[in-house]
């Protein structure tokens, strides 16, 4: 556990959909970081298999066992249950099947929704749901005695895989601040750099920047385009 | 005319609501770099005069007289119709009318369309109007004659108004790859970044993330947040 950048120790962190591309950079590096997460997959034997293959990298890497008490994988249902936090990776058109599947589970916890609503194969197209956006989408989905949270929306997966500094801030949304909050110290585990950004219905930015971004890599020929925000950011919160 | 951004030299700018923060700003920086700016306004006396202004000032500044060849002032109606490219920079409550006022003069002719749809008060969260973004408000009003691209949604204006760098790169949204440009061109003249991001459905994302800013700003005690896209951009579009 770094000092710097710990979440609360107790905290266990769900990553649904946790064998994918984004679900497991993510799960590596806050495992890295020294906390505890637990791989969800529709398949409980695939995201124990990731969990294994991610502990057994890392002790390696680390030159210590990870073992499986920071790091473990079962159904999408059991980890969202077990978990304390919840963050889901999956594409836009498993978005709904998958939090009904987590939402008994999720009851009372912060669910953080990193979907993107590219619709294939336009990919390069905004296209925001009619809610407006995949976050105000997953709230109406999990209901209000759920904290959605969004983030991680414009972060390249490929880079976030490796150990490589990212150029890249994460946008983090919410209409609960404190949840906000908590979501920017798992960024930040993740060594990125998060920033409030407001009410959950403005995700629709972040959401919508992403297939500007996937424009750009075409157009330009670059290799995960990111984005920062420029200024002196003032509060101690931008970390 | 400097020879690194020079813009076509027949063509006349017009800048409507070129009395305003932000238009006034972008009329400053063209002529600046040897544009030829016509400003609109409502008000044609008021144009006349933010224009003699701009002149006296520049002409102070770069020690030269810069006259009436470069910077004049009139109607909107008259800078469209006299206009070879059009760039309109008026609040989102007056869009509509300001081109409704214009489309006659701005058949056959690129308008570029600077406008945030924020909704006062709530000007901190993303409010995007029922077609999707105001570009595609813009073209629709305009109807098919004019080709719309959009742009300049994320600089802020009291920096553009200054001769400082401006840490914030201008995402151009359009249907007409030409016809973007031939905007990129005048977002290069304003000495700023400007990149092919494209359709202009796709100017959802800009638009949003001004509400973005805006909230950074508040949140973080920034003077003026703006947005970088990183990445090693290869094409030599990039600038």
């Amino acid at each position: 556990m770094t000092a710097q950048n710990s979440i609360d120790n107790a905290i266990l962190i769900a990553i649904i959909g946790g064998t994918g591309e984004l679900g497991s950079a993510i799960a590596r590096r806050l495992v890295k970081a020294g906390e505890r997460v637990i791989i969800g997959s529709r398949d409980a034997a695939r995201a124990a298999s990731c969990a294994s293959a991610l502990a057994a990298e890392l002790a390696v890497a680390a030159g210590k066992v990870t073992g499986t008490r920071d790091i473990s994988g079962t159904s999408n249902v059991e980890a969202a249950a077990r978990a304390d936090l919840i963050i889901v990776t999956v594409p836009f058109g498993s978005q709904e099947a998958t939090l009904k599947d987590i939402a008994a589970g999720a009851t009372g916890k912060i669910v953080v929704d990193t979907t993107v609503p590219l619709v294939p194969p336009k990919v390069m197209r905004v296209q925001l749901p009619p809610e407006g956006s995949a976050a105000v989408r997953a709230q109406k989905i999990l209901g209000e005695g759920v904290r959605v949270v969004s983030a991680f929306h414009n972060v390249a997966a490929h880079k976030l895989a490796t150990d490589a500094a990212v150029e890249c801030d994460v946008l983090v949304f919410g209409d609960d601040k404190a949840a906000r909050e908590a979501v920017i110290r798992v960024v930040a585990a993740c060594g990125l750099r998060g920033l409030h950004a407001g009410a959950l219905a403005n995700s629709a930015a972040a959401e919508a920047l992403t297939s500007i971004l996937i424009f750009l890599n075409k157009h330009y020929a670059v290799d995960g385009a990111g984005v920062r925000i420029t200024g002196n950011l003032k509060s101690p919160a931008a970390g």
